[in-house]
């Protein structure tokens, strides 16, 4: 039967490993930096030594097509991001591409011709140094005007980014492709959370996307000598916010379970040891698998931020930067994907993904799957993340099983 | 009667407002920063104007000096210090030198012969961008080894900043004078907390300086996917720093009325919306004026935040960053600044200084006195940082007389 090349895959994963990899042992590739840059160059030059077609679009994302016989055939798409967080792991993201541009070379090493083309893709910014899931939204044609005007990492930043590329933003949302035009979107990911290894399974069948909503918070007070400013008449903003990250963990644990709530950054003004700090900067993020939970979570912080800065007599003021819903995945691509875990003798758990992924952009227009692989200890955005290679292989077999079986019954 | 050239000093005191003056109206002139070695040059070119002689110090404290008659007089010392905190107010330091810059002229022009020599000075570092008092740790003998290896601003900065102004950290201490060569010291400063305005004051006298305390904290937890690490098995280091901030806080209030504690800045790393921070690194500063208060609230907040940290599970390094014994200031001294204002008509009022001055290092080594005028709102370390023109003058005046009376006893 047929299968992916081990030795290719690996050989493949680890000459990726080098491109950025950091003292810790992980990789730092931020959009477009210069790691990021070569590790897609590196991609390309893959794809054309195994007689694949290569193909940048206008939002950047890379791809090594395999064409089907006919040539308005769909596409499938298989993929993932060769973009990191700074200092990252050496697995997210990376393992789907590769395993990704694998599944074509098998597919055609084997001479089979099948009903839709496969494209092995690589988002771009899937991270979000710029955006997030900047390639994919482009490629679903959701890609607003309104994120590329208040985009996470600033808007100076995005345009700089972009025009050092040679990508302009006014084509960015050309890189959409008209649904019929795709018969599905798979991708192979490390979990990132602990529940397949607690639950000793080796492939995860994700049913479903976390949404998340992410914001800015500014703690206003004055900035006060510390020395000579008596505590009863000091308005320490650093206190408010101290107060308000508190506050964000204990609602999440008390009353909304389902749910989770980072204060991932804070910054303060002036910083220094005898200044009481006149401004604090959070960045918040609320992620659930439930949109009115969200609604309710969101509520429910502002009302007592609010509440908690008046008290304290500082001015508060929230921005919203970033809102993606939640997405269930497509049922007959979670059975494709759990048949072929089957045949392999593969154990599976269905769960949700309380990480954000660009099959979330691509859900909404065609079908979507995603197959996770066990993160030991669930460590990921970490140099210690890591994957045991057999669980990377096992996965790279189901992504391309799970393709055979969709791109046959995609026929039509 | 003797007084201060009232628009001479206000002159002055226009024309040193301009050197490195921010946008906001305030100035930044932190220690060797050009603004700073402007004022500096400034101060001596308008010495000389003056008719005076110019001293720079192997600590770099630049000086103005009225010579005595008898060559081996001792020296009334009268100071403060020219550099600032980052974007912070015109008045701290600034005040004090322009006056007794006035004082000597003063005297000058009077063509008074006093039994002891003055000396207006321009002490280095007061603020701290370096290591604090440097200056007048330097004059009293007080600059310690283990300073010099850990200051405030760092190892790094401070080798780098002394060579690029040409002094060099061996000779620091030679910048020592004898206690038989001193006479004693006066400053004029603002009060730079709310007692004068609060008490309708007119002329602060400064019975004590509070001691104060610095620390580095890091809490130490693992860097986590925000999106996929359930809320139970987090070990966030900005939970734990931000308990602690808020332990302070209420420590300070609830059990240690007499002092102050501030925790003034704060960073995580790795810093991002979609983790969960693995670092966070706070600034903590304690001041009273009582060391035995200083001993017990350093304890307890030691002992809780360690409980605090375990609980969490977070690992918890404290670093002693400076420490500075609260110390008395001289009652002769106080008696002759009070004097000096009554024969003015100007109310006073006794008080302990909450900030650090210059006025600490030497009160071990020679009589030294402060003169405070009010801070309009206490606001200091800040651009709106105010004092009435006429409190300034007054306090110069006061000034002026009390380093008179203390000339004349201290012929002995």
């Amino acid at each position: 039967l047929i299968a992916v090349n081990a030795d290719r895959l690996r050989a493949d994963f680890r000459a990726l490993c080098e491109i950025g990899r950091t003292q810790a042992g992980g990789v730092s590739r931020t959009t477009f930096s210069d790691a990021h840059l070569d590790a897609r160059e590196w991609f390309l030059r893959r794809a054309v030594a195994a007689g694949l077609e290569t193909r940048v679009d206008a939002a950047g994302n890379h791809s090594a097509v395999l064409a089907a016989a006919r040539s308005s055939a769909p596409t499938l798409l298989l993929g993932s991001h060769l973009d990191s967080v700074p200092d990252g792991g050496r697995f997210d993201g990376a393992l789907g591409v590769v395993a990704a541009l694998e599944a074509l070379r098998a597919v055609n090493d084997a001479g089979l011709a099948l009903p839709v083309a496969l494209e092995a893709i690589d988002f771009t910014d899937e991270e979000g140094s710029l955006v997030g899931l900047l390639g994919s939204l482009a490629l679903a044609g959701a890609l607003t005007q309104e994120l590329l005007e208040a985009p996470r990492g600033g808007r100076e930043s995005l345009v700089a980014e972009l025009a050092r590329v040679g990508l302009s933003e006014a084509q960015l949302k050309d890189a959409r492709r008209p649904p019929e035009a795709l018969a599905g979107y798979l991708e192979l990911h490390i979990e990132q959370g602990p529940e397949l290894q607690r639950h000793r399974a080796q492939i995860g069948v994700v049913t479903a996307i976390a949404g998340s909503r992410s914001f800015r918070l500014l703690f206003e007070g004055a900035a006060r000598h510390a020395g000579t400013t008596p505590m009863s008449s000091r308005r320490d903003a650093l206190l408010g916010a101290a107060r308000f990250a508190l506050l964000v963990r204990d609602t999440v644990v008390d009353r909304f379970p389902g749910c989770v709530g980072t204060v991932g950054a804070i910054e303060v003004e002036p910083s220094a040891f005898n200044v009481v700090p006149g401004r604090a900067r959070l960045l918040l993020e609320l992620r659930s698998p439930a949109a009115e939970q969200l609604d309710a979570l969101e509520a429910q912080l502002f009302r007592s931020a609010h509440r908690a800065a008046a008290s304290d007599g500082l001015d508060l003021t929230i921005e919203r930067v970033g809102r993606w819903d939640p997405v269930e995945l497509d049922a007959k691509t979670q059975a494709a994907i759990e048949r072929g875990a089957q045949d392999l003798g593969l154990s599976t758990l269905r769960l949700v993904s309380g990480a954000g992924h660009d099959a979330q952009a691509l859900a909404p227009v065609t079908r979507a799957g995603m197959i996770f692989v066990p993160s030991i200890d669930g460590i990921s955005h970490d140099p210690a993340e890591h994957t045991s290679w057999l669980h990377c292989l096992n996965g790279a077999n189901v992504l391309l099983r799970a393709a055979l079986s969709l791109a046959q019954s995609s026929s039509g």
